[in-house]
């Protein structure tokens, strides 16, 4: 692969084909294929969010898919939100169905009927559950892999109920922790925001949402976190009954992530070469490239599989297929492998291996009894240097606007804007006269100064962005 | 839990509700919700069948839901043994869909084309993979979570593209073995039947089953295997190109096991007292009871924590809730915890453990030092008392007929009959006269005598039962 990652979407598009991620040509708008390597890294990246998710308490489970047309319309506000989008089922073979079903757009309204059968008393609360699913929207915008699918083939949906507001509060700052702990293990930059009014998910209080900036300077929800207050608890009747007898509406909060984390991934380490990334969710961790000479053939390829065998715990592949050593490097860089090891008949002359790092394609040359302690380094290295590039690349990206003409000026560049500011009026104010989008308030960094519509004083930081 | 097994449905019904494994009470037929605990069995079960695929070659992937009715309608035999129970959706949001689309019954149509984009040569076969995915069938017939459902919720389906008859008839003995491992770990016994022409899967070769005999004496059909020919590589124009450069059709082969390896698993082994599980898929493997009275509460404690430090690397709990030991052990016994521990101050005093086996319900008072060796040890015993006990009830559900009169005396019996055959023909006339359903013919089992319809050589064992 040599595709400049300058024309963004381009790249990525062909990334996820060369390195066989995704198959992108299924005869269904918006629904993709994940191939074999795609999968594994998938699998990798879920498996991590379910660890999270375990140890702080929050239980897998599975609901069904369909909703009966009257449960999905229960909630009014929330229904409002995603009507547009939802896939109807009407027929069962050749029979028409007494009651429509959707395929679930989000799981709220699966679940929450449930949730009122499972609640009864104070001793059942928390109660915290996930599943991972696919979800289903009738996207009408462009559709692109992993980034707006039709078929959302990979959505992780927390929904978790409390006895009150400050435990759904609580649980809101613990799965604030939990994203950034995953969002730091797969080296993506975050920006943590609180949505305005009008963007917040349909039927919630208030939606918490991390955004990440993409190479193109385009902003993407890559996770939600909504607290829905008791609204939805109200809507589906569930209560329960507190130490004192009496009985009280709980408070619901529920959490996204979807395949976008692998997207957002992909998009931040990849290069022109193929894909990078963090040595965690790489499936394959390590290559061995024997560089092989008739005469020393034999010798060579016993040397490397004593290497992988010394490397037990990772997950290594010894490349002995008949290509020339140019092409395995090649095939390898694509996928994004972080540590290629190279041995030839002087290396093992020397005792020595050559390891070479796919971020930097650094190559270092290590004693053989030191190599498991340089590969375990090298590891920690690429992590740290991909996630402090890419964070570099999105600070670069973020530009602190001081008046609206100066936000004007960037219209045309594929930059974030930040700006101080009171009030979502004045960020309404400053949206209506741009080609960005308010995203929100930053929710970890308060701002002092003025803002730059009204010039009272300023609370908060604003994010504007351009968004798929 | 007090339900007695004899009444087999309402004690199956019961003993999902109780051990929390799945909830059937959402709103629409044939849908249900797998629990916290449910999930975590579904979890270990499906993981052991991933490890056996990918042990052997097969790859997890992930391929869209929604089928076009085109595509879907392609293959007309296959087709024809699903248009009564397909799902279709017609509408995205308000607006009427160009093409109907179908919710996967299965994937063969939505994989191939695919396949056919990924197979151009020899070196590419053979090409495995597999995915677990949810399958949606409009049954008209009495639903039953896990053994017959609307929705599904767990399908793995492997689907193989081979070179020639051979490569496909090797691989359906790899299955056969992969899928022998697999009910040998669950410890459910099972017929491998080939099933007679009019009863194989819609549109292939031929279908080989695993089935198995369930406590009332029905047969559950809880795997298959399918030699596909070259059918569908014909439907759908796959092709590769060989060493000699001519193109050829390829072999195809696919393979299913669903959610009701589970109900399988719980039924055979399960109890008037709740769940029995194998070992290895128990969820929750020891619970440890501490008995604690007022003066030694602190010292029993403590000595419980270092029993559950002394036992890592199994999934243990230590139970310290403030209920009667009488009550933890109903609890536990219920979700099928395979050994319990009870620790007491006589028991410190002694320097001794009493193990509990969930199977037998038999204690064992163990030295402390011993404990570990103790507990690894009856875990083995664990697993092969329930799986002889099952091979055993199994086995005396299996009456061997020799006449067509003497299978008429059985037809009120919970009993599956094994009667001598020639051929299809025979097996079919026998079918005519009974209450039973010719299942097929057993597959490593050679039969010699005479046909017992028309006294002519048998070759087979036929295998004839009720089924769901």
């Amino acid at each position: 692969m040599q595709m400049p990652k300058s024309n963004f979407s381009e790249w990525y598009n062909e990334i996820l084909e060369i390195a066989q991620v995704i198959d992108k040509r299924y005869n269904v708008k918006g629904c993709y294929v994940w191939m074999p390597f795609g999968f594994q890294i998938r699998r990798l990246v879920f498996d991590k969010l379910r660890t999270l998710l375990n140890e702080t308490g929050h239980q897998e489970t599975l609901f069904p898919e369909l909703i009966p047309e009257d449960q999905l319309l229960k909630e009014s506000e929330h229904v409002k939100g995603f009507e547009d989008e939802v896939y109807w089922v009407t027929h069962g073979g050749l029979t028409k169905l007494d009651v429509k079903l959707a395929l679930r757009p989000t799981s709220e309204t699966i679940i929450y009927p449930m949730f009122k059968l499972w609640v009864r008393n104070h001793a059942d609360l928390p109660l915290k559950v996930y599943q991972i699913v696919n979800t289903f929207r009738y996207e009408t915008k462009h559709t692109r892999p992993l980034i707006r699918d039709r078929e959302i083939s990979t959505f992780k949906e927390a929904h978790c109920v409390h006895a009150n507001l400050d435990d759904a509060e609580k649980e809101m700052k613990i799965i604030q922790e939990v994203y950034s702990k995953f969002w730091d293990a797969l080296a993506v930059p975050v920006m943590v925001v609180k949505r305005p009014e009008w963007d917040k998910f349909p039927g919630a209080d208030y939606t918490i949402s991390f955004d990440t900036v993409m190479p193109d300077g385009k902003t993407l929800q890559i996770a939600t976190s909504h607290n829905l207050g008791t609204k939805f608890s109200k809507t589906f009747d569930i209560t329960y009954e507190k130490e004192d007898g009496e009985h009280e509406y709980p408070y619901i909060t529920c959490h996204g992530i979807s395949g976008r984390a692998i997207a957002a991934m992909i998009a931040h380490h990849g290069d022109e070469n193929g894909l990078v990334l963090p040595p965690e969710f790489a499936p394959i961790q390590i290559v061995i490239v024997p560089i092989v000479f008739k005469e020393s053939k034999e010798e060579v390829m016993k040397k490397a599989e004593e290497i992988k065998e010394m490397l037990s715990g990772y997950r290594v592949v010894l490349d002995d297929r008949e290509l020339t050593p140019g092409n395995k490097y090649y095939y390898w860089e694509t996928k994004g492998v972080p540590i290629r090891i190279e041995i030839g008949p002087r290396d093992i002359e020397n005792n020595q291996v050559v390891l070479v790092r796919r971020d930097t394609k650094e190559k270092r040359v290590v004693p053989l009894a030191e190599m498991r302690e340089a590969v375990r380094s090298l590891m920690n290295e690429i992590y740290e240097y991909i996630k402090q590039k890419a964070e570099k690349e999105q600070l670069e990206k973020i530009e602190i606007v001081e008046s609206i003409e100066h936000a004007k000026q960037l219209e045309n560049k594929p930059v974030v804007l930040k700006a101080r500011l009171c009030s979502e009026a004045c960020a309404k104010q400053m949206e209506n006269q741009l080609a960005f989008e308010f995203r929100g308030i930053l929710v970890d960094e308060p701002a002092d100064g003025l803002c730059i519509v009204c010039k009272k004083e300023a609370k908060h930081w604003g994010i504007f962005s351009k968004a798929y």
